[in-house]
């Protein structure tokens, strides 16, 4: 039987593991912390570090909340009764070089009153420039954190992502993808252990992922037209988490606490009007590659 | 009687008194053109100047487009028949100075071909300093331009203002508000030739309105602090304009010409994390402005 303080106790260390190791990685700043109560019950705890050596803005936030769902939530979840418990860890990093990718992250459970569970998460990436090799290492390192587990697990959510992170008014994806999963629950063939386990394997890639994406960047040198370059590509990531992401909605329109939900929006960010990117320059060439249903795994040849 | 033709006439005409104007009080940079076709019927003509002497990025937009409404639309506008023809300029000046306030503005008119037509518009007003002088002038200024027509807009139309520019996650108004409205038609007492006179008295005073604050602000200097908070003002405004504004959203939902509608949104913008001015500073007291329901007629006292 998996609890949901178990599954919560993971949470929470993953929270500390990571802050950890990014700490290292950044060698400047620390995380500072913030402990917040919610008004409905539960609270959780906010952890932000700005102007790091590597991290420029960046958030691990771990919450556990309880209490009654909102009635329009209990019907659309299809509730008899309106107690809930949620808990999860969130992850968004947005580095100083442009040479370095932002990452996404979030690994989350759900439980009611009524007796249903289930789990949701992933972690994606948003490189301001898409390099082929990071994105292989990427979406490798990824599959077979789902292959462990069930082999119609990458390409599924491979494809959830792809379709999630998605701005139709620019027809570009965010960036290039990774894995997005929600409503996972126990079936006649898988466990709550095993799920459990699934996401336990998906949290704990965010550490070897990124420090490695950090560590082969991080002396790269740059210009100021990359810089300019990387603020343009922030744009894009404050008008898909404003105008499309459903996590920042749904934290807007329930009251959350908004500096923990905005947390994901870059120090700075910058828009051009009508800006497009040289013929055959790295910029065009990144938007070439931000496209649905691109093959990453075979993408070195 | 005002046919559709005059009404567009003159909102071409407005958006070449307003960009003469604006490149006037610039004095360094023009606005660039682009003549756009809709597919559906109509176009429209953008003029964006970006880097200006005062005005960082600027547009002024000219739309003129016809064809049929997409049937969710005709059927929340109860219509019979989706044949429809829309015409407007809208407004949205960034400037360079933090001591210069941003400005938006919006007139328009819509026609169905069921018979149905009505205007709808606004000025509105975001410092990043509030200076009660300046906000006095602009609402007394609005104030007699509705007064020559209508006694009761002013308050209507600044209470509409107030509720409409507000953002319910920062429990903020975008600005000081000014006025807007919407599906304002004739009726037993107002002519269509009023209410249009109406529309273009509020097209007629943006440019002594900007102008004048152009004028007493220009020249105040300003420090890297003051930078740093118009920067994060601009955060609120894309806040604003990506989660909020129903034009907006139109636009990204029905496909409109994306570079034309978000425009709207500065050249750069910040985030801080849980960033609070110090108390009693211009930042704070600035804060304390943003509230609905402020009078601003007698804000000199």
């Amino acid at each position: 039987m998996i609890s949901k303080e178990s599954i919560s106790t993971y949470f929470k260390t993953l929270q500390e593991d990571i802050c950890k190791a990014l700490e290292q990685a950044d060698g400047k700043e620390k995380f500072a912390e913030e402990v917040w109560q919610r008004e409905g019950g539960g609270g959780g705890c906010s952890r932000v570090m700005q102007n790091g050596k590597i991290i420029e803005k960046g958030g691990v936030n771990f919450s556990s909340v309880y209490g009654l769902l909102p009635e329009n939530i209990q019907k659309a979840l299809n509730l008899k009764k309106a107690g809930f418990y949620a808990t999860g860890v969130s992850i968004i990093i947005h580095p100083e070089s442009p040479m370095i990718p932002i990452i996404h992250a979030n690994v989350r459970y759900f439980e009611t009153e009524d007796g249903k569970n289930w789990f949701g998460g992933g972690i994606d990436l948003t490189p301001h420039y898409v390099v082929k090799e990071d994105a292989h290492f990427f979406h490798t390192y990824l599959k077979k954190v789902c292959d462990k587990n069930d082999l119609s697990f990458y390409p599924k959510f491979k494809k959830w992502a792809d379709d999630y992170f998605f701005i139709p008014h620019r027809n570009e994806t965010r960036g290039i993808g990774g894995i997005f999963f929600d409503h996972l629950t126990e079936t006649e063939n898988t466990s709550k252990k095993n799920i459990f386990e699934f996401v336990q394997s998906v949290g704990d890639s965010f550490v070897p992922i990124y420090t490695h994406l950090i560590e082969k960047n991080r002396n790269l040198s740059f210009t100021e037209n990359e810089k300019k370059w990387q603020l343009l590509r922030r744009g894009r990531y404050v008008e898909f988490n404003l105008v499309y992401d459903k996590g920042t909605k749904f934290g807007l329109d329930t009251g959350g606490r908004i500096e923990s939900i905005l947390v994901s929006l870059p120090q700075n960010a910058s828009w051009l009007y009508n800006y497009t990117p040289k013929e055959n320059s790295l910029e065009a060439k990144t938007l070439n590659f931000l496209k649905k249903d691109i093959d990453w795994l075979s993408s070195l040849t």
